[in-house]
């Protein structure tokens, strides 16, 4: 095993918008140095760089230039920043957004950068929230069902038109031409490890999670036939690869990779991995048990166990998807920030942002502050946090948002706070599937930008009823990119290894209060009730609202 | 018969702010002019008018003053306004809100005009919103349904807490020494008019709505007694009066009431009334089948009919309530346009209200103009107007708000359109409530401020699939007065003679487009399943939330 007294690592997380580098000591993970640079094109939803034809709705494209370029300022600055040598640096690990996929050549070329493509939508990345492959996701999910495909249960009896087939699907259907000149169908957190090594490795994470690879198999060729009859070789020919498990070494640093970066030539790269799943390691939760969940716009929670049982309502189950050896689950709530962002943005009257204006502080700080005074159930509402749908454990998009118990003397803060609340009875509700499941939950660490909302902490943690730990770095899936790079470059044995020695969490840094968790058993009962009411049973008054508007903004548009 | 060619008649209302006098030709119900006076002490809410102790909550006073100033300044100043010779004036009427309650001596002086008294909180008036004598009224209807009173039936099941008894049992309770003090409790309605006349004749409309008179009865000195032994002769000594059916002549008006009202003494002075039933005749509803809604901060249905029938939810049926002869028929829902107040307040962003202030409208405008360009269903929301509870059909003011269907693109203005959607589902139960229990609706005449919003009207009519008629004249309920002062002045032979001659309707002003009443069918389905679903069957989610928030605020409060 290499020494580790002085040596470094470091990680890149490659996000929606930017990307992010950070410089990892090997020994203990401390943080170094980090450096951010944003995509030149960031989200191409309207029209291609070159201009041309408008997109339609639902499409999210990039630029894989634009992840390069990571490569070439991001790593430099952390370097700097951290003042290190680069040639104490002994490994080199990355993290993507996911399901994120580039049609390349044979060789990884994107079809974007081959002359005569450059104007063609289908040519560049679809982004993870491309969300244009809806109707073959319905139809992939309708013939597994038919079928009996024993894999849809993996994923909660739902695939996302987010996922790798649902968009090769669209693909072929709306421009065979450039399906015939894709050769291979790569998820970017391979394609990412691919221009690094010069290696095609894919990564047991995003195969599993988004390529519907189980049991070391995929979809077979007959039900893709009955897709579309040219979909039929579509795995053989140009998704299948040899899998890494994360951790593993994907290659050496090639020269012209080592140029990009400023790193040594040659030092370990490994497999790639998915931004939440590599957050997990990162929070130390390699064991059996310990939930992470990664709070943001949406809310990504991952588990892993030593069982696999089938969890109503999970995104994905995969061999060795969070941590070797052990079950990795995934789960998710569609909305969390972006519905109090929504709330803020539609239902908040101005004194608020008065009042956050005059103290230089978010519209956010000023409602969670009013309604922290409040206790529990003194606003008298009740939410459900389903304004974008709900994944886990309904697995319907059709859903919408509900709030009942409104007075006249109802404020702002108070709705808002409901919407806090609606959000951790969902946590909830997933934490009691997994654990009726036979999963059970032992500790939730949390991550991402709502982890600094002090109400919202106390709670989740109030309604869960459990302590809450937080990732101590605030560069999570950075950290745990350079974390699998440690491992990857044998700095540590494996990845539990690894992460005794370089995870950041605060345990338990807030306590539910038994009191407030009790009188949270009593709303919680009630959240309950009106989830079944409302979320299950078929064709309910969400449904049909839904159906009524479509038919009336359809009505519009004849 | 008089000749009625240029006789004129006055008719004033009382109503919570202010008095407002208007001077109606006889022949055609023409309006020559008004006058209006805000009272000097407008509501005692919070203090006595001499200072001293703070009033508690829910207490709601009047100085009876105030009342003789309306007489004193709007009467004259609308005959100068009309530029009427006072001597072609042949009758006064007037109509007061109720229940209003004044405690008076023999003579009829209020309590508060007496020396020792004016520091005393229970010798004032009780306006109809003074809402502190709810345990008085729990108590009371606790009683009659245990002893299966048959009254009980003709409230909707419910006697209010702003009603005669209720009120007068508080002041037994409360101040024993006051209540012995008070030789009549009067309604204001009728305390006017032997102000003006020297006569005390109760008036059949707030007598049977408010007073439980019923079949010419009253609740017996048993059923009394078993509430407080003192209370067993409220009824004989204190309430019981001569009562004159609506539009007879109570009196000749005094020599002191011409001096302060510039009338000539005798001419007739009308029995008392309600501002909401007055309101009836003045819009030419004095046949069967005429619903009329009086919208504005809550909304108050008449109807009259020649059935008598238990319609579930009423607030009250009560022999020649409205018009002689006729079984008047009153229902009511609680919260209306203060709903809508209340979301445009605390649920509407800046935005809006800088849209209105640079097109010096009010931010209902804008909204509506927004929400107007709407089809139904567009913006997939449904709401139950629940805020300030429900009175008809469900009589539960333990019940709350709700909104159902939001998404991430809901918008202010969806939300408000979806208030004004449920207020017209709610007025659809009233109307449905009705119908079934042998009580049709042929035709909606509506009233009050919400009329000039043309998208409520529309919305009204699409839901209802009803053709609206609107009162013509802006102060229908001083016109309807005036009705009943020309019938007390044999001016014309019976009510509806006179609103032959004088009512002011603007039949089918808003007509039901046949697509939108199709299309909210399926919506008025909709919210019956919620409304049943939160509305009916015991302890819901809404009566657990109230009683959560109620424990909540206790627990703050110790």
């Amino acid at each position: 095993m290499t020494d580790t007294s002085d040596a470094l690592v470091v990680g890149v997380d490659f996000g929606t918008l930017s990307g992010r580098a950070v410089v990892v000591r090997v020994r203990d993970g401390a943080e170094l140095g980090s450096g951010v640079h944003d995509y030149r094109h960031g989200v191409l939803d309207t029209e291609l760089p070159g201009g041309g034809a408008a997109l339609p709705p639902d499409w999210a494209l990039q630029v894989p230039s634009d992840y390069l370029d990571v490569l070439r300022t991001a790593v430099p600055a952390a370097l700097a920043d951290a003042g290190a040598d680069p040639r104490q640096v002994v490994g080199l690990g990355t993290d993507f957004t996911a399901c994120t996929m580039v049609p390349t050549t044979a060789d990884g070329t994107p079809l974007c950068d081959l002359p005569g493509f450059t104007g063609e939508p289908h040519a560049y990345v679809k982004l993870w929230k491309h969300h244009a492959a809806q109707p073959q996701a319905d139809r992939i999910n309708e013939l597994a069902r038919r079928r009996g495909e024993e894999w849809l249960a993996r994923y909660g009896g739902l695939i996302s038109c987010e996922w790798e087939f649902a968009k090769a699907l669209q693909l072929l259907e709306e421009a065979p031409e450039l399906y015939a000149a894709t050769e291979r169908w790569v998820e970017a957190a391979d394609w990412i490890v691919w221009r690094l090594t010069g290696n095609y490795v894919r990564n047991t994470c995003s195969a599993g999670y988004k390529g519907i690879r189980q049991e070391g198999g995929y979809p077979s060729p007959e039900f893709l036939e009955q897709l579309h009859p040219d979909f039929a070789g579509f795995v053989a020919e140009k998704l299948d690869q040899p899998v890494g498990a994360l951790g593993e070494r994907a290659g050496g640093l090639t020269a012209e990779a080592a140029a990009w970066t400023g790193l040594p030539a040659g030092i370990a790269v490994a497999v790639g991995n998915v931004d939440a799943h590599v957050t997990a390691p990162a929070a130390g939760a390699v064991e059996p048990g310990r939930l992470v969940a990664i709070m943001g716009t949406s809310t990504c929670h991952v588990l892993s166990s030593d069982v696999l049982r089938e969890v109503p309502g999970m995104c994905g189950v995969v061999d060795g998807g969070i941590v070797p050896g052990l079950w990795g689950y995934e789960a998710g709530q569609s909305g969390v920030g972006d519905i109090f962002a929504w709330y803020v943005e539609n239902q908040v009257p101005e004194r608020y942002h008065r009042l956050a204006d005059e103290r230089g502080v978010s519209v956010h700080e000023v409602l969670s502050e009013l309604a922290a005074g409040q206790r529990v159930g003194e606003h008298g509402l009740l939410a459900l946090d389903w304004h974008s749908g709900n994944r886990s454990v309904l697995v319907d998009h059709e859903l919408s948002g509900l709030i009942v118990g409104q007075t006249l003397s109802t404020r702002a803060e108070d709705g808002y706070r409901a919407l806090l609340e609606a959000t951790a009875f969902g946590t909830r509700m997933i934490v009691e599937a997994f654990a009726a499941a036979g999963v059970p939950v032992t500790e939730v660490i949390v991550a991402g930008g709502l982890v600094r909302n002090p109400l919202l902490m106390r709670i989740y943690s109030d309604v869960l009823n459990l302590p809450l730990s937080v990732v101590g770095s605030a560069q999570g899936p950075a950290l745990g990119a350079a974390l699998h790079a440690a491992v990857a470059a044998g700095a540590h044995p494996d990845i539990r290894a690894a992460a005794a020695a370089m995870a950041s969490v605060e345990r338990a840094v807030h306590r539910p209060d038994p009191g407030n968790a009790a009188a949270y058993d009593v709303l919680f009962a009630q959240y309950a009730a009106l989830h079944d009411a409302f979320g299950r049973g078929g064709d309910g008054v969400m449904h049909t609202l839904r159906a009524i508007r479509r038919a009336a903004v359809e009505a519009r548009e004849r």
